[in-house]
């Protein structure tokens, strides 16, 4: 939807999905330097289902929206009286959020009984993300300056974000890459706030002048000025993170003292077979 | 050919690979998960071998369509008469057909006394298709728009092919990867189909309006709807895939209680047999 | 700045990091090598940890002076008076010094006891490179043809080494990687030399001829000059390196052969603290 | 040289280079999986100095070439008297000869006591073949579209041949990647006598008709036929080189019968020794 609302919708699942990841992954990472092994597997992988199904609920909702907001296409694609494709523009909305919902599917399928491949939840992410940054690229044809170069810079993020994810289908579990995902989650989705705010003022009264170069130079700076604002909301969360698991690991070790012997031993069991586990993934 | 035939032949074939190759890599991967391994590794290599002599009669029915339709070159290649290179087109399909027909080659040969090197059959794939690319690239310049739009479409499921079959030199039997392949063949088979629909409707009747930006938008969104299809594919074969398996599993399980004791003996001397080949290869 | 002092700032540092990686790896490389192991893991944490704080102080001191130069914005940003965006171009570099000094608050974190993630003091660095390379490709949209020409050939060092530093999150310590960065940070700090020299003479005078071909001819292979000066920088400082850690080495050697048995244990003894160390790092 | 012997000359080095690392890497490889180790390593590293040494000697003959050629330079950058760059097009083509010679210098290195990383003599030829992409690049703006055409082809075995040779960087000894980059090098030499051929007919007589779209359509085709017989050549050498490993081995075969338990344990030993050296590189 080419306003506002159609701008903050996906931002705010962006901007959801940045925020959850940078607590996720620094929770995890900063949990298991700090040797806590509480049931850690099936957490997480319950933990993983929960957010396939939350990527399908905001693919689904993200489509619904496209399709039957007042002005929307209400799901007729031709029309044969005009002889002319019906709001193409929405159309496109919700063949980007599909691929989401697809990403979504694969993540809740992967711990199901078909035992699908390890990697192929982040390829369909990666692919989801690339399949935006392609309908965006072809997208913004013949628009105004300001309109092109402002989602242009959008495209940064979306490849960046999409590459990334690749990777991480051969370099699973790497902090470094996972971090580096949720900061760009951020980044997206702030843009797309910001692109609301620039083209389609809520307050009403005229966007931004489209043809002005000082604008479109101011354009790319604040685009990175997002990025900081983004790394320094992941840094927050992370030493918030490492805040709690360290004050919560003072607290259960001194109830451990007295069962220091048991508790080793436990450890060893569980962690074998944590082993045997991973090797039967 | 530039009709509806030329672009039906080459998506016949690849849509045929991409089912072979979703349905096979699914069942290597499952049987494996399953813990099957009846004659594995030398029921592989002549798969691998059938596969490699599919792909050079493929190529070579397409070179010998190319090249002996009735409005083809013959062979010709220069005409001294008209001073001027003969169909051009049609010598630039056969060239793609050509490569394929190298990486066939290949493929055969892998597993003859030669003892060619693990991967070179994925680099010579990926090269076909880089080229494929490459010529596609250079095809398209002076069409109409649409025509431009619909063929630059393909290249992302080229390019994307060509650059993952590469990867898979390194990481060679990487699942994900393999059925991110079989995807993307099939991507391609269904788009030459819609390619050979859009600008030679088989019909007759005219084609598409080649200048209608709303055309260009439709037919974006449409070869990532075709994506969707494709993985639905992709996915439908895995899960019957799965199925059968798990069902021999069952029936063969039933038989082999009796004989727990002994197959686990030649579990083992089978398995010592393939470490020694794999080590061999 | 759009002057001479505006480029030379930046090229002193890159020149100044650049010439120190060269001496620091080079040497770190050879000490391994020879098998000198002298508190090797807590000098370098140290030295990294200074290396940032250079980089925090590099960065600070290049934003004020883009900011409080006399023609600079001195922190306005917009003017509500003539209703327009305030000196752009130094409110970009300044962007550009921040992130390099995010990338040197990063390093600084590492081995805070926050425990970061290893990978993520290169990921920061090869962000801080990435964004002022697309900094840069925005900022010299119309410029005249020299100009743009001089700055895209930089795009070339910039792009390189953010991929380089990027590849560095995985391959940790791989000192080929460390030494290329090295040359590519030479010479960015020459060339940005070398675009003052040809922009802004210092000594008074008009530029060169901007819009003829032969300059642009001249300046493409005068880039690749500054490479080949680079490279043979990078040489000059590792065999330099070499033969005092050599020379150190035999000197050290001598007083050695008297205590031969007893260093050989305390070789083993720190190597199994510096495994220990490296596991729980 | 803007003429046909500048075109030959480097076309002649790339083809011979290309020929004989594809019998090269062939006889290392196959010699490998043969169990053949005749003072194997010695015997590479002998041979990499010496194939050093000829890319020092290619790379000289081709700069005093450039140079001294009677419309050369002779050394002369600027002339004062006509206030302009003297025969820009030799300069770049002697920088490019530059770079080979560099990287023939670090491949000498590579063997010295100065104990250069592994992986420095990669980099180097890399970094070579990109400067010569990059030289191209920016070379062949304002010529005739022909012209433009037919070089642009060569970037993409240029540009193929430095990412593949990046990637040897950090996968030595991957024998795919040797014979891809042979195989490349001889299309690039090919290629080079093909562009002496079209732009320069060695037999006087006018060049081709450098605006005719069908002159382009078979430029195109024709640079993946010499891609094919590119790989067809590197296939025959190492079909020829099996069939000579092959040979010997039978011949000393029927001589070690008698030796057979002394040559075991000779093996080891020479095994054991490998192991050390290997480590200490």
């Amino acid at each position: 939807m080419a306003n506002f609302k159609g701008h903050a919708l996906p931002g705010s699942f962006f901007l959801l999905f940045g925020l959850w990841w940078s607590v996720k992954y620094s929770f995890k990472y900063i949990s298991q330097k700090l040797n806590r092994k509480c049931h850690r597997n099936h957490c997480y992988q319950r933990l993983d289902v929960i957010e396939g199904a939350a990527k399908i609920i905001c693919a689904l909702v993200g489509m619904l929206a496209e399709q039957f907001v007042p002005d929307g296409p209400h799901m007729h694609l031709y029309s044969s009286q005009e002889h002319g494709w019906v709001k193409l523009a929405n159309w496109q909305h919700t063949t980007m959020y599909l691929f989401y919902g697809i990403s979504g599917v694969v993540d809740v399928l992967s711990y199901s009984p078909l035992k699908l491949p390890l990697g192929l939840d982040r390829l369909m992410l990666s692919v989801a993300v690339f399949v935006e940054g392609f309908l965006f690229y072809y997208h913004v044809a013949h628009r105004p300056m300001l309109d092109q170069h402002i989602h242009s810079l959008l495209l940064i993020a979306i490849f960046g974000g999409a590459f990334s994810i690749f990777l991480e289908v051969f370099l699973r579990d790497n902090v470094t890459l996972e971090l580096f995902r949720a900061s760009l989650a951020i980044l997206q989705g702030t843009w797309f706030w910001q692109i609301g705010f620039v083209l389609y003022p809520p307050w009403g009264g005229p966007g931004w002048n489209e043809e002005d170069h000082s604008n479109i130079m101011f354009i790319t700076m604040c685009f990175f000025w997002h990025y900081a604002a983004a790394l320094l909301i992941v840094a927050i969360n992370y030493t918030l993170t490492y805040c709690c698991v360290q004050k919560c690991r003072r607290i259960s070790g001194e109830m451990d003292i007295g069962l220091g012997v048991w508790k080793q031993k436990g450890d060893q069991a569980s962690h074998t077979a944590l082993l045997n586990g991973s090797d039967e993934e």
